[in-house]
């Protein structure tokens, strides 16, 4: 089974545009914060991977804006690992209000491994057995 | 034939990542400067549409971050309104570098109008003209 | 004796800059977390505040950068309230690593109590008794 | 005499906060366009200064916020160069619509010039020529 993982936000006050609700580009961010959060929790954190040589780089996304959040709204960001290939890994989003079930946002993105040249590379073994195992 | 808009863009600090590149998520917002250039090409500023009462919310986006684009850059976003309906405007982008057709990012936005109320509203008669007739 | 608040955060991706370290201008975010925070711990969530016509505007701000602070780090950002009056309060704030009392960042702002026309106005009675009592 | 710069810049969408206005660490952007577009008018884009191993820190920042601004507005940041020693330029900003004097937020910097190590360096002799002979 893959992998999946739930990270909770707190909407700050930056993120919150003139119509008073969550600017729709911070959504990017939430994915990115459960991603991050997400490989800290099964392996290490994304910070090591950099240092390391080896980058996550996102190359498609893409959202659908349902409902708006508004300032200091605790959100539930869940990222779904749905697929992946040789030296990319595909994440889908879901975000909600704590014990709520209705989507504010949902999403997807694609990432590619890359080297510090900015080259494709294969995932690393690690992180491949980390994710087959789950 | 549908309405186009070429904004410039020079990459501010402030959008570069730890990779040296524009993080993804700018990419939503420099669409969204080459909207607000647009209709206050055409029409007026989008800041005097909310004023009375019409907001142009992003319901849907997609992106693909094809090359990077590194700090100090001077970009270029074209929009191209591609689609419409009775209530929604559909832009499609292209940012290049000046001087270069190769895209650094592709993307498209579904733009959905609403009232003060935050419900869906007919395109305002003045806006579809002149997109029409354009 | 007046009131102090602490406040975790964990320093995202996009707060990080092409040295790596958290970009300067974030630093007054933190800050406004850690007010948001205090006032929801104190009193009512600053959401509410606003919705009531009380706004707190920054009327002026001092940071020192003292040392970088790494993407991923948990950062623990400590607001105290040293003064008040009438119609305005000062918070002091250091940010340090957890488990150390090294400071990156210290800083001050000075807020003034608004209503909605932007007119400045008293400080609620509320909550100048919850300060007093502390 | 020491050296002066201006830049204009758009409030964006994303720059204005819940009350309609431009949420104040933005001013700290705003103050850093007007310093890469100093640099990169009187000697070279601040990349290439960084991409040659020397760095600009802000060490010190303190803002006076005096009016709000508003959204799709034109402000004009002018940024002085007020102050140097051996390691550090000190830069006043005022910043205010156009065709107006009224300031909208004052402030000041003070940058320091590191190495790749982060170590303080002296500031380069040519950028230092170019100083004094304004």
């Amino acid at each position: 089974m893959l992998s999946s993982h739930q990270t909770k936000i707190r909407v700050r006050y930056r993120d919150v545009d003139r119509m008073g609700v969550v600017y729709h580009a911070n959504y990017l961010d939430y994915f990115e914060w459960a991603r991050s959060d997400w490989i800290r929790a099964i392996w290490k954190s994304y910070r090591d991977l950099e240092d390391s040589g080896i980058f996550m780089v996102v190359t498609e996304a893409s959202l659908k804006f349902i409902r708006p959040a508004q300032f200091d709204e605790e959100l539930v960001v869940t990222a779904n690992l749905t697929d992946w290939g040789s030296s990319r890994i595909v994440f889908n989003y879901i975000i909600t209000r704590q014990a709520s079930e209705v989507p504010i946002c949902t999403g997807s993105t694609t990432l590619c491994f890359v080297n510090t040249a900015g080259r494709p590379m294969r995932m690393p073994e690690h992180l491949k057995a980390l994710i087959v195992s789950e």
